[in-house]
């Protein structure tokens, strides 16, 4: 990459825009004050607290520069997703310069008093994280949990085919699982529908306090690696300033240009051979421009270069000393004279409007997002003439509604299905009706519903699938999750920081709201008959309950039209991350269509066909139940009360909405206390069968009045490789259990019950005695139907 | 590798061996009956229900056979990590043949009648699940959650230099990111000191539903990244037996003779150039030798053979036909004979005694755990004299028990340390005065403590450090993860299966107690000074409560002695997994070495010296506090109500184990209700700090009788990057917050009351008016000390 293509003019105007955005990022490490160097520099003009990322910053700096040149000549649309995001100072540097930081904040001027904001305000309490959090213009990646920088850059380029995503991965997250996975989504990208992906490989040698794996291995290894992974890389290396700008704009160069060559070929000549999408090494030193050594040691191009290199300049005269030097070694006078406003020199490689990487809406999806065109549920819906009769799938009974929003958007392309390796088992395969499995490699002739240009998207990585849907909302489209239930928790800390990002959003003004994360968790505990003990956890809806109430909602739809209707409303919603739970395996049809709508609107509600109350007086007892096997189970156990202990005033209450058992000050949706007592009573037994673990229901319902008498049967982790009944037997949330449970907890029962309490204890052991037997379920089981 | 190293005989006797394998495992998945097929196929043969993963099998048995061959030959130790678990009934096959089965289940023997066990028990309720669970003699790896097997691997050779670990790699787990990472597991692999691994990537082209990544990718693209990975890749495909059965022997040898010249050459010639280690690709199809097509649709070699590829046995004539016509083809009556009885040349390649796979003592690591010399506490646990006046970092303490944990382990090499990049950060870099941090990549003159035989192991991915830890602790040593406290979630699923593993093998008598897994969680909430919101999360002490209670274990050290007490206690135990929440930042000292062993032996108890009761009645409110952060406002609270409220009667209560909290019939560890009610009174108001989300302590304590006075603060999501008070206050968990509480809730406190808390009001409004001016906390605050 000799044949350069800067003049000295471009070069020297980089370089002052790189200068600029290098001082402006030290600045905000240190400074309350002063920020133009006006005059000495002084104790009081230092934070007392001195937090932040240098490191990482000269690089991004880099990038940002290089990047502004390449969109201002191409008008290319671009964004760029930073994967360390620790290093905020530069991306909030970099926003300043472009003029996009002060639209967003308009008190942040792009002038001396803006900068003394810029500096003052970053990682200063009410003021801004360090990170490239959603406060930061153009980001939609805070990338402070490292990993997923190139998963989120690919779910932007899906369906975006004007658009390079370029995605700035550091050496230390490149060790990371989810990261290294990433780098095959270019197997799934379509060079047709979809925008393009440039990874910028940095490698400056050292994350926190050790080398870099990738930074200390072989060149031709490195080489090698990444052309496995499909890429044809581009390398720039050095420390000489004038050298990499000159090589990083030749490399930027050449990547477009061939990125653009592979997009014609494919779009306009109909080729199909996947490319080998070009790539950039950047190998700087870490924290470059910086001091070269603090106190006799070597800081620059080392680990000791990642926080803050001179810690001491409060209380050193010499840190200050140096510090003093570091910055005006950039020359500030010259970037931004007195004024405090960048000189043309600086701005001359900036691009204008929406083309500013600070400004791009592709970075505000909401600015983006049209309404998603979710079909009549009434075409869908599954007919219920006698409850608890007919069989359904539910997730079967979902895939139609999810075929019909998949063709309704296959023109817009603004919806996707992600999914470890599990849509057919997962029974939503209706999907292929409309689109195919985005796959980009070999295809054989016995392969069924590979496309290219499908936007159904299976990869055995959830790490991979929670990492594109989350990239592709963030950008302004539509989609689902469809995931095991127990492995929904190999993105536990990638949904935390999902939450996090909608929760700071939701707060910013300048945010428009995204379409929601909606998750489809099936494959449950309760059916894991041959998967077993390994496969059985119900947690996540635990965790995500822990997070931020005004983002996240949590729904156990009990049959297949309750399904529907949960899925119309979180298809519609923005925002939130959804959590469904829902089956896969047939299950009895309670609700008509109408029935589940208004079920479903309410939350939580009372199925006066199933209890045997009169309404004149409270119920004995409450049979609560949330999900479908728990409601199977009560609904059974409602069944022999009803047969065997008719005087009993039994009523059913089937909870879909998780939260409205919240107190109404802790979540949106939480009931009021009048309405919850009602529902549940003050003082009789309430007996829940709920889907996951117990102690969930009573973290969620302490403060209710009627706590004490909350009876909760739940998951308890006895598990292993066995039948549908005997799950819920094993861990006592079985039908014959919940009516023990009833006539154990109601007073005055009398003699007969105690009979009835013997059948139900001898109907257990029966079970037991059957499954050794037959290793199948006790027939009186697998045939009950509801009233038969 | 045409000049393959097979006699005929030995070819015969191999193919005899794989073909018997797989004859075992189609009758676990098929049959109850009638397991030599003595008589024709006939439908009450046939299980009720057909569960159980063929595709893998014939691939695994393959494996498994040449093993047998490689380990006889050589007299090789070796252990095998089948990362495709699923594949259970080929793992279960060959520990029946190799005899290890019958001595582990000595009623299920090597013959007919075991035969039949075998194959009823296998995927049937109260027999034995479908993956290579705890229960699988020669397991430490259940594979069910895909991911983790060649980390496992790595961690099993670490310090097992004698040992060889194959790891057989599913080309679906390939796809996942811990897999991806795992691979450069190979910089941290000391050719002296360790043993080797065997990676053996087995693409049979399928996963569930769709073509696997690897397997659709050319040639030149796969060899370039297992090269850019590291390693010399042997290939072997094919789906003729014989021809693959050479040419996998060839490359199994080959393997073994370079991994072994590799060790030579460190071991005595000094080498320290990084060995390109073997490894190899085997291309078979899925489903080999099983049916081709079934209904018309290619089955063999095809996503559809991934589980059970004749589905409908019991009902069509024509798949029992298929089945009969499959099952013969292996040639029963020539491999069993009529007893059932393996023939001698099926059993030609069997190794003997412990070097069987499925004996060896590695695959019990509770059979090699020798107990940790920890050192005594007194010389690491530092004076207190004045509580609450002098300051010490706790896991800096913790950092020098660690050292003298480690000097002590300096030649039996049985204890390591992982972390990601924060072993420094984290405060426990005393560590480097006993170890390296294990690197055999390149090192440069300005690196630090990197050293190609550490037991220090560092590494930006916390699954790789949690699968390492794993797989050292499986095969019986010790160790310690240290990680920042959000992103322990990382790894919640993969201890999710850590538990359930150690759950299962407590039931199973012939596995020995392994020593627990241990976690330091550090950089916790409520110091994420400058990388805030999105490092904030306390939730994995959540998580791991929800699993069994005989396995976990939690606790919340408040101070230096304290932590290292609860170490000791945690480094000598064994079958666990706990979980540590310990500051890194100076904290105050509260108790002697002497009372924090008293104290945490309680693990729950009175702190007398900061109450304020006279014994002679119960006091009017109870302070209780888990964690160190919470107790310093908890002390601090406690010091106003003294100044402020002298007679106020005001109990202090330190919690260190939550599960003390439980009742004790849910925890082993949980108080009976008498302690419980005589700690925390039935009905005076008790304000809880607690250091995570608050209504864990309500899930924890809803059964108890003083449950309805239980008042808790904690993290409820509101975080940034701030000071350390203001994160308190923003969380209401600040002592003026706490005084405040308490004057809310004790009745009859009087108008002086009204005063104190209108002060409180006005310190928390002095709090926000400063730190908006200073960016610090109030000096009040920052200068406190108790009693002072």
């Amino acid at each position: 990459m000799s044949d350069a293509p800067l003049s000295g003019h471009e070069l020297a105007a980089l370089d002052a825009h790189w200068r600029a955005a290098n001082y402006l990022a030290v600045g905000q490490i240190y400074l309350v004050d002063n920020p133009l160097l006006e005059e000495p520099l002084a104790p009081e003009h230092i934070k007392q607290r001195l937090l932040g990322h240098w490191g990482t910053s000269p690089g991004l700096n880099l990038v940002y520069t290089h990047l502004n040149r390449l969109i201002k000549k191409r008008r290319q649309q671009a964004l760029c997703v930073w994967g360390p995001g620790h290093g905020g100072p530069a991306i909030l540097a970099n926003s300043w310069l472009d003029g996009s930081y002060s639209k967003t904040y308009p008190d942040v001027t792009r002038d001396a008093a803006g900068m003394g904001t810029l500096f003052k305000q970053f990682s200063f309490p009410g003021g801004v994280p360090s990170h490239v959090a959603p406060e930061v213009p153009g980001s939609i990646h805070e990338g402070g949990e490292l990993g997923y920088a190139l998963a989120h850059a690919y779910g932007a380029a899906f369906d975006h085919p004007e658009l390079l995503v370029t995605c700035v991965i550091g050496d230390g997250e490149a060790e990371t699982g989810p990261l290294a996975a990433s780098w095959h989504s270019n197997k799934f990208l379509d060079p047709v529908h979809d925008g393009a992906v440039l990874p910028v490989l940095h490698l400056n040698g050292y994350k926190i306090a050790n080398p870099t794996v990738l930074a200390r291995i072989p060149e031709s290894e490195l080489d090698a690696l990444l052309r496995g992974y499909g890429h044809d890389p581009l390398y720039v290396s050095g420390d000489e300033p004038a050298t990499v700008h000159r090589e990083l704009a030749a490399a930027m160069d050449l990547a477009l240009d061939r990125i653009h060559a592979f997009q014609r070929a494919a779009r306009t000549e109909g080729a199909t051979v996947r490319p080998r999408w070009p790539m950039i090494v950047l190998r700087t030193p870490k924290g470059w421009t910086g001091p070269a050594e603090v106190d006799g040691q070597p800081v620059e191009g080392t680990w000791r270069a990642h926080q803050v290199p001179l810690p001491g300049v409060r209380e050193s005269p010499e840190h200050l000393r140096q510090l003093e030097a570091w910055m005006r070694s950039y020359g500030p006078e010259e970037l931004f004279g007195r004024s405090g406003r960048p000189s043309a020199q600086v701005l001359d490689c900036v691009p204008d409007g929406d083309l500013r990487l600070g400004a791009t809406p592709y970075a505000n999806g909401g600015l983006l997002l049209r309404t998603l065109p979710v079909p009549a549920l009434d075409d869908y819906a599954v007919p219920v003439g006698r409850r608890g009769a007919t069989l359904h799938a539910p997730t079967s009974v979902l895939g139609g509604l999810l075929e019909g929003v998949m063709a309704a958007t296959a023109e817009r392309r603004d919806f996707r299905v992600v999914g470890p390796d599990e849509t057919a088992s997962n029974r939503i395969d209706a999907l292929y009706e409309a689109t195919g499995k985005a796959w980009q490699a070999q295809v054989l002739p016995v392969d069924e519903h590979l496309a290219r240009d499908g936007r159904v998207m299976e990869v055995l990585s959830e790490h991979l699938c929670q990492g594109w849907l989350e990239g592709y909302l963030l950008t302004g489209r539509h989609g689902l999750f469809s995931c095991y239930e127990a492995f929904a928790h190999i993105v536990d800390s990638m949904v935390n920081q999902h939450i996090k990002w909608l929760r700071t959003s939701r707060r910013l003004a300048w945010r428009r709201p995204i379409a929601s994360l909606n998750y489809l968790l099936t494959s449950h505990v309760w059916r894991q008959d041959h998967n077993g003990f390994s496969h059985q956890d119900p947690g996540f809806v635990d965790h995500v309950l822990n997070k931020s109430p005004e983002v996240v909602r949590v729904y156990l739809p009990p049959d297949a039209n309750t399904l529907l209707s949960v899925a119309d409303h979180v298809l519609r919603s923005k925002d939130y991350v959804n959590v469904i739970v829902a089956g896969k395996q047939p299950g009895f049809d309670w609700l008509t269509l109408d029935e589940a709508r208004a079920h479903c609107a309410r939350g939580a509600g009372t199925w006066g066909w199933a209890g045997t109350e009169d309404g004149s007086r409270e119920p004995d007892v409450v049979l609560a139940c949330a999900g479908d096997v728990p409601t199977l189970e009560t609904l059974a156990a409602a069944g022999l009360l009803r047969a065997h202990l008719p005087d009993l005033a039994v009523r059913v209450v089937n909870v879909v909405d998780m939260t409205r058992l919240l107190p109404r000050e802790e979540h949106p949706h939480g009931m009021p206390d009048s309405e919850y007592d009602a529902l549940f009573t003050t003082d009789k037994p309430v007996i829940f069968a709920y889907h996951g673990y117990p102690w969930l229901v009573h973290r969620l319902a302490y403060r209710r009045t009627g706590h004490a008498h909350l009876h909760v049967r739940g998951y308890k982790e006895e598990g292993a490789t066995t039948t549908p009944f005997d799950m819920v037997v094993r861990n006592d949330l079985d039908r014959f259990r919940l009516v023990m449970d009833v006539i154990d907890r109601v007073p005055g029962l009398g003699v007969r019950a105690v009979a009835v309490r013997q059948a139900m204890a001898d109907a257990r052991a029966r079970h037991h005695t059957w499954i050794r037997e037959h290793g199948t379920d006790l027939p009186e089981v697998t045939d009950w139907t509801w009233g038969g």
